[in-house]
């Protein structure tokens, strides 16, 4: 039997984005779709690419019967959502894709998100949505939190790394290149196509985007001492992809040793021959994560570079993935489908 | 049990959608691809998005034994398709996406293509391969010929109302815009990104381009008598989509009434309500169709926008519907995949 | 000496433009600019890409002192336009870039626009300000209305051939293809990146879009008669061009030898070989206007394309060789830099 | 009196784009084009961008009377050119875009480039065109090695800081984002507009792109010492622009300082007030450089984005600079166009 599912939040990329893997995922369907600031309103005029799915029309999330769902995926906004999943039933199940719940102290969520947390007594609930770090933990979870889509990337990257000890901790450079959609469907100058088409540039630089909050937290606790390392985000004039290229200490054999180990068995994640590099273009669309691993001139010195889609991947299809662990379905059914190239 | 399937030409762009599209279908497995001048190589290398599927490597066609084959995709140049089909075995299901079945007058095909036909006494045999038009015959059918996709995304506007009648034969104009990937991975110089992006142009002006040769053939039979539409293409710095805008002399309400009628019962085929329009956006990616109606300030004229996705509905996705037609399969098995947006 | 020139609505697209056509103008420098909402900023903050140039910050209009200014440009939206127009010194000249003075009859202005002039006396003194067709007026004229980007593509194909009497009246269709920059600096979700590159769609279908009313005003007085024309505008995924192809029905080379009759002397206008055509890749960042003409198949009737760019030719580059003509400087002068291609 | 100017290589990107700068140039003018393989074609069917200019058609290199000219460019691909330049006369002066005279050291050339240097003799003679920091040596040179375009962007980021001793020589990490037009005009898969749209990825990773034999020789001969540098770039899907992250070690406002005093007095680069972040969007087409300095969250370490067209400033706008100079012209006639925006 299918189970239910809601969208909370449905209006925006990652909504959408639920809404198309759900749309040929064999285990579930949708029972109910949230959006206050367009209740009212039917699928189809909000995201007419959704017209053909027959879906149900935009409601506010108190019109929602959440005893008939099975597991609600929430696409809020961040401070938001905190809000509206304080007052929802203790027992649903909730796969949460903002930045709510993605740091257990409250205090480094006050510093990093400039407000007190609303539901800090849930920060502690929530596992971290990481799916393949997390997976027993998140099969048991009543609510998890996506990871950041830059902070999925980064993580897919260095914590083998870290795990078998291969890198120095204190010389982690992580220049990602990162793709629009990741700021969502907001208006603002620098997001029109006048002005990001056949551009770039870096934001954020210096060491203060966000996701740098879940970087400190994961990987200190990894490691057992506090780790920090340096990112820089810049925006590309492209739709979906993150590329990361992370420059490193250590030997670029061992490197390359230490993913293709820690990620044999695993579907989705897929180590390239050493020497070889990933794009964007052939993650897109997709599940996939790619990984590459190249020495520099300079000994002990290396360069691994990764790609995966920020709307799948890095949010909406992780949390499927989530969904479908807790859901106990299997872990990959509706998330196989191929990436989009050309 | 899944039906093997040989894709010949798997290194174009329709080869790769093929197997895009295969790679999440129920009812068939591949079962060997052909690419002569590429033979040996791995699909991964070729292109390296479908990596994850572990795909037979690249061999010639004749290492392929087709006693295993329940049907062969074949996505070859038009001329080399028609020589490698002719020397198939008879008995063999082949679905060719080039050009050289489309036609069934060889001296009409001489006419467009410039070349007489290698395998002139099959042209016969194919049935044109669009597939709400010609379903009963495609399902009964050996061997089936893919449509231009231009000429699917004029015919799927005009058909109904030529049938109709409700539109001036004489009065039709096609203008295209048309996305790249539709050129195939050509090397050419207004190919390239720094040629192509953040720009257009109109090509083959004045009723030269080939599928010209399919909308006459089809219009004509349809028609009960000649029927010579104007069609003007143009290159547009996208990769997917062809957006068709239809000039035609008839009322809209009419006009709008007959395409409702006959695709009423159509999974692919979505007339939007009276006056809305399409976009490519819409459909990338998927196998649908989107037509919108909406008259002129000048009475008993009419526009009727259309937009489908070139590599999908418009070559591959056709082509996997139609083998689903003639392997017995569920027409819409593996092809309802939700389009790519943003 | 050089000409002060004042830029009111400097911080919209139109009026960049104009501060980078005259960067390199040896005739003219910017002695003031307007944004009543952005008042106080720098044109650094505004637009980094003119922060080389050291222009004046940017002020309110009432901040102006006109005594000093020998010309002022308009680049505001339509409808505040004229609002601010009606205040200004009745001495001033002034090339307005909005729709506001570029109908005569305040009843057609009010049935385009939705609202009733606020200076419906101007809009008679006011100069059509295309500047090929209306030179001496220009010459002589104290306020002059730039043509819509739509309007001046459609009348550069148009126009020679009514004058020649080569074409039929009553069937002219302009399907054309428009870069995002027309719509300005808007903050609209179609508009995003994320929502335009990679797709196009059609709008104002019907007959519906505001340069009709150019259209219909320029044609009929030209003609002597009633002209209305079709014309489809479609949204492209590129920042600068607009590409139209009309559909017309005449001898194709008596319609090719009317307009290069017409524009053998003209500086900015080349019409191509008979049966070339042009691409929006070919004029971009410049004033020149590129057109071809094709016979069709069907005999008696031709496709002329021709193609502008819009900020350019189409609206700031037309205001600035109106500006030359009304400041008594040489009509091409800041205006002969060639496209920037690739 | 104007200077008249030959371009052996005219038929590439840089070759176009001297052109293009050259058009508007009051002290130059062209009076021979050469480009082997379209000898005989006119400038109006290889660049129809430039069919406005009157330009004379292509010729051969030996048909071209080079006492008529006063200075040469050369926009050969590398190892052409060298043996182009070895057969001009002695006495010509001459700015080569290659890379063939950028290397002083013989051992060096063949090291990164694969082959032995055709003349050898010259290596010597050349004086390295990075304008800014030769201009002295230039202005007295008869033959001028432009720079590679990415081996630009790094100089000008990096060399007053090794100037100024204020970075640790042993930890220069340069991520860069390069445009295609870099690439030239190659027929190769990856530089379609098909395969390079809406993605990215890093290429010649751990230290194997040529311009690297720059950095060596430069940044060494500068530091008295070896410095190597990491560079690591990436293909952007656009046409324009190199952004240049480096990542370095050394007080953030020290290194401002640096910058702002080695070019407080340059009129092509621009140092953005500190912790502003430069983007591509806003140098196109122009030869303007913007530099922008933040300090990383973790003390003692600097982020450093540089941006600059390859196209203008990285090659052919250098290359009118230097070629003013040899020239006794002003150093910055013809170069001071605005970017284009949007």
């Amino acid at each position: 039997m299918t189970k239910k599912i809601a969208i909370i939040g449905a209006s925006g990329y990652t909504g959408a984005e639920l809404i198309r893997l759900i749309a040929t995922h064999p285990g579930m369907e949708i029972a109910a779709l949230a959006a206050n600031s367009k209740a009212g309103q039917s699928m189809a005029s909000v995201y007419p690419h959704l017209r053909h799915l027959g879906l149900p029309d935009l409601v506010t999330v108190d019109q929602i019967d959440f005893d008939q769902i099975d597991l609600a995926f929430c696409a809020l906004p961040h401070k938001t959502s905190q809000e509206v999943i304080r007052d929802l039933p203790k027992t649903l199940k909730i796969v949460d894709l903002s930045a709510d719940f993605r740091l257990r102290d409250p205090a480094e969520y006050e510093k990093w998100y400039g407000n007190a947390h609303a539901a800090a007594e849930m920060q502690g609930e929530a596992v971290y949505g990481l799916t393949e770090f997390y997976r027993t933990e998140i099969a048991a979870a009543r609510l998890v939190a996506g990871t950041g889509c830059n902070a999925a990337t980064g993580q897919f990257t260095i914590r083998p790394l870290i795990e078998a000890g291969v890198i120095d901790l204190d010389e982690i450079i992580l220049d990602m290149k990162c793709a629009v959609s990741g700021a969502g469907r907001s208006l603002k100058e620098n997001l029109l196509h006048a002005e990001l088409s056949e551009g770039y540039n870096a934001y954020a630089v210096g060491g203060t985007h966000r996701h740098l909050g879940e970087f400190d937290q994961e990987f200190s606790k990894l490691a057992g001492r506090d780790v920090k390392v340096q990112f820089t985000p810049h925006l590309m004039p492209a739709n979906r992809g993150i590329l990361c290229t992370a420059y490193l200490k250590g030997e670029a054999q061992a490197i390359h040793a230490a993913l293709q180990n820690a990620y044999a068995d695993e579907p989705f994640i897929v180590v390239l021959p050493f020497g070889e590099t990933p794009s964007t273009h052939h993650i897109r669309g997709s599940n996939f994560v790619h990984i590459g691993v190249t020495g520099d001139r300079i000994g002990g010195r290396a360069i691994v570079v990764s790609a995966l889609d920020n709307l799948c991947k890095g949010s909406s299809g992780q949390a499927i993935q989530n969904a479908n662990l807790m859901l106990g379905l299997p872990e990959t059914e509706g998330l196989m489908m191929a990436p989009l190239f050309p």
